[in-house]
């Protein structure tokens, strides 16, 4: 049965009919152009809606020549240079890609650059170093022989990172774009007549998609081919930094950001990690100019009749969806590109009025790593029907409005299996959506919140796509989550201390000691502790993963121990006997496949079990791996890591429904890990999916205790309509 | 060539024939009894020279029953209570083992209980808790819900721990013994009056042995079999308090010592932690009271004619033999029970008129964690020469003057195998001790400097026998190290701002941050870092193992990253790029079966490249894992982790003598990993062993280029004569 609507067609201007008849094809009622293609007058006029992608702070390559100190600016930390005498000569640019930075040398600029002793973490007075501008250097004539120095200094980036990406993984040979900062009042007033003349010059055009905003992901480039990527942070602020804005901050806050607010020593301040109360006042300042800029030109869109769409992937900078201020855009759509399932969760969270998936593969020759897509040896449709299974277990527990692709139409004409593949996706999705909106799938009772320094602001993602995040244990278990048929909550500390988790089942900490998943110094406020030992005695479940609440400085390094009835041996407790146990009976009952590796990665020690009450389901090399443990009358429940597979999803499921293995399977719900349902009560239907690759027979719940037993072919997603 | 001497003989009355039989095949001149056995007058007069065992502190027990207050003592801290109201219980002894422990709630003691809110790391009033003598309980009455709270409480231990240990392994059945403290003056009369009439009824004995001293190694049981071991350290103080001890030391230092001190949370203060000042002093007052009344006993034995050995094995405190003050005890020798070449040298380098080692297996039924040996299922030969090749290899490089056994002798009738294997390590003993009587062997000129917290004092141990510490790094290194032909010194970081490197080639640092053998928080001092740097610029090698020199807190989590070139991600630069490489061409002349595993136990993160100049020796799943970097004219060198193999420790020779593959093979060294050789000088003998139980062909390299080709069959120690 083929179905129409809801799709959105990357066209492509010498492909009028290809272009047309995929758009029959697969339905779409929208076609679009892309970052290097155009529209014709045949596409423009065929009856679609249009969306045209723009990039405000890009493609402005005249002006940004005009005004060379209105590019964007960030701060750059050498290397540390350790003198063997007491002359240090630190080059500035030596280890960083030249083509990207370009040094801000002015008045204002100097000022603000910083010379370190980091042995001794000692700022130099400016009088003991000074800059030579023709060998590009900073020279310290009383340096202390041994030490560590380093300088972080201002520079301009002369080369946006999504028009480096593009150049790199297509081989681009245009002009490098340069990124204007609208920070200026001289370029806020181009932007914004630019933006009323494009939309007067494109008449056509129904939807403007901003498919980037601002200041974009952070992409620090090095000189050395082998040392590429010196830092990538798709949530991180470090590009927002000019003289201009550090200036308003000072006056609005009263107090001034340094280099090394941001640089931090080298380190900077990723996303992975919690900050200082200082970036939190940057991310709120830079958020506050973002959307109130943003939305000037979102008005002018408005002005001109048109809708104003925006892409959430190359620019997190103010736009983040959950911050609570979204709304100020005034957006009418949110495009979200998805890998995984819990992108399209994201995506679906959010209060705007329309939300549209941009699947993968991108039509592009390559994909991500570079591996081949449209192109010898690439598989485009096995792997849009990769991506989909991902997506599809998330798009039964919510809502999503459109879907759509992106890139070059042309490169599908040498894989029909691709083109047949996006129909069939294109119809199951519409048939998903058409559920949706007959009313929302039932919810089992475990209200789920993931507990983390960010909390609603990073809700379901982390600092980027599954794999480039992939080392944290939070992205498996929000990819696991996105699929499950819960409520799910993103929380920080501050919700919980204003009592978030009345309305909360099941606590969820996943992360390293120290970084912002698993909380970090939060932790050693009692409050913290005392409301979640509280919220388990009375009958909550906290799920830790890794080094849940995790923090040095008390005899306990899990703060949660007394939930968990589990530490961790950093290597203080080495003379300490650890408890013997065996594995509990009710492990046999677990799912078949399933698995907790004995190491998440970052973790420094081995798990021990503190009273020895915890039950151990799952051990390795003697240490326990998965164990739950009753405390008051909820449970704790420890896992020393969490990898996503589709059985550790369905072990993730049980910890949540079932930690102390007391009660029978609930109601909708397959006996298959690899079988997943949706009940949709307002009508009756029952979602079924498959998602393997091969056929799969699995008995469904019903509520009374009875079964439906479903034989679903590979990949199949079947709707039926129960008795009642 | 049969030889005899050097050789102490554990005799057994009932078995005369027997012992007189072995005394002569194995070539003894000392009989000695055990713990356990006694000697006959048929041996006593036999004409050899009689050792006799005592143990001053425990064997008292009509004494220590008239004085229960005068027994042995400790602080034992419980485990959290968290109250869900305002009321906390908490038993005091539930999870201690009861033979063990007996609470000291005397008006002296209970001043010293302290009761923790470990949540806030407070210590409450003594108005805010009451102790219930009857429950054994400590009531918290205003108690914070869902706080941690602990009692730390002073106890009596009623069963000596070594005592404890016989009875267990050999299954006892006599009366524990227990162990009083010479702290009293009244014990300390009696022990002097006791040791005086002790020697005067053993008119056979020559030699006093001293099988433990006053403080023994630390053992803490806990309750519940499962959880058997709660604590154990064998270089502990914390079986030294009391409130006498305490009452000294605040006299003496000024200021008064807590239970806190000791307990420290409940982590105690592992040998492997640096601990506090507060240790570090209260080990100096318990080492000069062990000191002057050990001092008082050995005077008696002297007055009687007698000499005073002391066994160094379970008794540590105060008499460690490297703490500077060992010779203030005026013992005649120092006996070591080896199962490692390390612990051969750590007698080897005491100041000392005699050096023995006691050899294992001892001449019990069960040995190494209950594992059989003169029993169904044991091959006490083959543990003989297992543990003989360990030893051996260290002999060869440092002066023993005996050895010996100690144990049941009958035991060994069964065991024709072993009384060869021992009489053939007993000659293979005696002719390696007749090559350093004619001259030092020759020392490579690297001077090896191992830094960590506690330097000279835990010279070649950790804190305990190998496979008590073989998570650590150290003891792998320091069992290589044993038996390589280089000059080994242990320093702490005093010694390094002192100027101790000067007379230093090779500095290695292993462990993980934090630890004792990392060296802590010495690191964060410019002056160590400033020194150790100076050392490597000007042409020392800097051995980095694990997490050396590391410590958080400035931009280098490893403080010698400008020499090692490598540091640590632990976790806040994962969205750093790293250096990618490869491995360095160099690698296929590494030994061939060496290998570096990719972490260290308690390793936090991933090392990485800092400038890109290291090169790589060694990497697994694209982590460097062993590589050398230049920096002024001396290298730095990173292990990720170090595991003693003979190819490992030949990896780590080639890293200590030529850490950048510069020079050609040194002299007097062979091409098998499996071989080793020492070179005798003064006598012109070259000793070359094999330390495989297969026959080897190795080249040793001789001064001028040329080799020398030896065929030696499985385990053989070949003495060759060199022309010259």
């Amino acid at each position: 049965m083929r179905t129409t609507g809801g799709f959105t067609l990357p066209g492509e201007a010498g492909c009028e009919a290809l272009t047309l008849r995929l758009a029959e094809r697969w339905g779409a009622d929208v076609i679009r152009d892309s970052d290097g293609t155009q529209l014709s007058d045949a596409i423009l006029n065929a009856g679609y809606e249009i969306y045209s992608t723009i990039c405000p702070i890009r493609g402005h390559n005249t002006w940004a020549k005009e005004h060379p100190d209105m590019l964007q600016q960030c701060f750059l930390c050498t290397l540390p240079c350790v003198p063997a005498g007491e002359r240090a000569e630190i080059p500035l640019t030596e280890s960083f890609f030249s083509e990207q930075f370009r040094i801000n040398d002015s008045q204002d600029a100097l000022r603000l650059w910083q010379v370190f002793d980091r042995t001794e973490d000692r700022l130099l007075d400016r009088a003991q170093w000074a800059y030579e501008k023709d060998a590009a250097r900073v020279v310290v004539r009383d340096a202390v022989p041994f030490h560590s120095y380093t300088v972080s200094f201002l520079c301009y980036r002369v080369w946006e990172e999504i028009s480096m990406y593009n150049h790199v993984t297509n081989g681009w040979t245009e002009e490098h774009l340069m990124p204007i900062d609208p920070i200026y009042p001289e370029a806020q007033e181009y932007l914004l007549r630019w933006m009323d003349e494009w939309c007067a010059a494109h008449p056509a055009t129904g939807t403007v998609r901003f498919t980037s905003l601002f200041y974009n992901f952070v992409w620090i480039w090095g000189a050395h081919e082998r040392d590429r990527s010196l830092f990538t942070d798709w949530a991180s602020y470090d590009f927002t930094v000019s003289p201009r804005a550090l200036a308003l901050f000072e006056r609005e806050y009263g107090y001034a950001l340094t280099a090394e607010d941001f640089v931090n020593g080298g380190a900077l301040h990723p996303t992975h990690m919690p900050g200082t109360p200082q970036k939190a006042d940057w991310m709120a300042f830079v958020g506050r100019f973002v959307r109130a800029f943003g939305r000037k030109l979102v008005d002018i869109v408005h002005a001109h009749g048109k809708k104003a769409f925006v892409f959430y992937d190359d620019s997190w900078v103010g736009l983040e969806p959950y911050s609570g201020s979204f709304g100020e855009f005034g957006f009418d759509g949110l495009i979200k590109c998805v890998f995984s399932g819990y992108e399209a969760r994201l995506c679906a969270g959010v209060d705007v009025p329309v939300h549209e998936l941009r699947l993968h593969p991108y039509l592009f020759p390559t994909g991500l790593g570079g591996a081949p897509t449209f192109m010898e040896g690439g598989d485009p449709a096995a792997d849009a029907m990769e991506y989909w299974l991902r997506v599809r277990r998330a798009l039964l527990r919510a809502p999503i409005d459109r879907i759509g692709l992106g890139g070059y139409l042309h490169l599908t004409e040498a894989y029909p299996d691709f083109v047949d593949a996006v129909a069939h996706i294109a119809d199951e999705f519409r048939a998903i959506a058409a559920l949706h909106r007959e009313g929302a799938p039932w919810c089992m009772k475990p209200r789920v919140a993931v507990l983390h320094h960010w909390g609603r602001l990073r809700s379901w993602s982390l600092s980027g796509h599954f794999h480039e995040t992939d080392q944290n244990d939070l992205i498996h278990l929000n990819e696991a989550l996105a699929g499950l048929p819960f409520e799910v909550e993103f929380l920080n500390f501050d919700d919980v201390l204003g009592g978030a988790l009345q309305n909360i089942d099941v606590v969820l900490n996943a992360g390293f000691a120290g970084s912002a998943w698993s909380g970090g110094g939060r932790w050693t406020q009692p409050a913290v502790v005392e409301a979640v030992l509280r919220f388990v005695h009375e009958g909550g479940t906290f799920i830790g993963v890794g080094e849940p609440s995790a923090v040095e400085g008390r005899a306990a390094f899990f703060r949660m121990a007394p939930a968990l009835g589990v530490d961790e041996d950093t290597g203080a407790r080495q003379c300490h006997g650890k408890w013997r146990f065996s594995v509990d009976p009710c492990a046999s009952s677990l799912p078949e496949g399933s698995f907790v590796r004995p190491r998440s990665r970052y973790m420094r020690g081995i798990p021990f079990l503190t009273d020895g009450a915890a039950r151990v389901y799952k051990a390795e090399a003697g240490l326990p791996t998965l164990t739950a443990h009753a405390f008051g009358v909820g449970a704790g429940v420890y896992f020393a890591s969490f990898e996503n597979t589709p059985e550790n999803a369905r072990l993730l499921f049980e910890m949540i429904v079932d930690p102390l293995r007391r009660n029978p399977r609930p109601d909708f719900w397959s006996d298959d890990p690899m079988v997943e349902c949706a009940w949709f009560p307002a009508c009756g239907k029952l979602a079924v999916v498959n998602n393997g690759v091969c056929a799969r027979q699995a008995a469904v719940s019903l509520p009374g205790g009875c079964a439906q037993t479903v034989l679903l072919q590979a990949h199949e997603l079947r709707i039926m309509t129960l008795e009642r």
